[in-house]
């Protein structure tokens, strides 16, 4: 058995795209940071807050998501949203993933008939 | 839409990690790089010679596959199998995959309920 730190790193490895896909599909409807993280956790995609803000900039910056501040509540709160160019991505990632699963299923089922 | 070289980046970061569970799964059949490069590309997995030379010899040192010379035929080659802990490592990567592809069809499944 491999040990675990040598497992984890190739679960980071395997995860990491998986992340902004995952971001980019939530965001159709705008949330915080904060909530965002939440959501994340429970939708199966656990992601570090440390990790996590930065990717929000760097895809604001990339246009892949727009950003507004909420001002209605005490505490101002920047809201994340998917823009046009992200959305598009999305479907591009999201093409590429079916494509890759449909490839591994198709290496399981050769490997059971060569069993 | 975002530019192709935005896109290109993205679907390598989603790609990265499956080229080593590709391998780990091919390679319970043993074979030399350049076949491997050709059964990998036939199976959806494309990656270049650049990329996956030294990713054999970085898996061949962290145990997850074995190696050893065929000298039957007139230029030797070497062949390359997965191990046990390669076996074991492929188990756990995979368990992984499908846990995030059931991740994203709930996300797919509440975007068209939010539709």
């Amino acid at each position: 058995m491999p040990d675990d730190e040598l497992i984890s790193a190739h679960l980071q490895e395997l995860r990491r795209g998986t992340v902004v896909l995952a971001c980019l599909l939530i965001l159709e409807r705008p949330d915080y940071g904060y909530a965002l993280l939440d959501r994340l956790e429970r939708g199966g995609f656990a992601v570090d807050a440390n990790t996590l803000y930065p990717l929000l900039r760097r895809l604001e910056k990339q246009g892949l998501l727009t950003s507004d501040w909420n001002t209605e509540e005490s505490r101002p709160r920047k809201f994340y949203r998917t823009s046009d160019a992200g959305h598009a991505l999305a479907d591009a990632l999201r093409r590429d993933w079916r494509q890759l699963d449909a490839s591994f299923k198709t290496l399981d089922a050769h490997a059971i008939d060569s069993e």
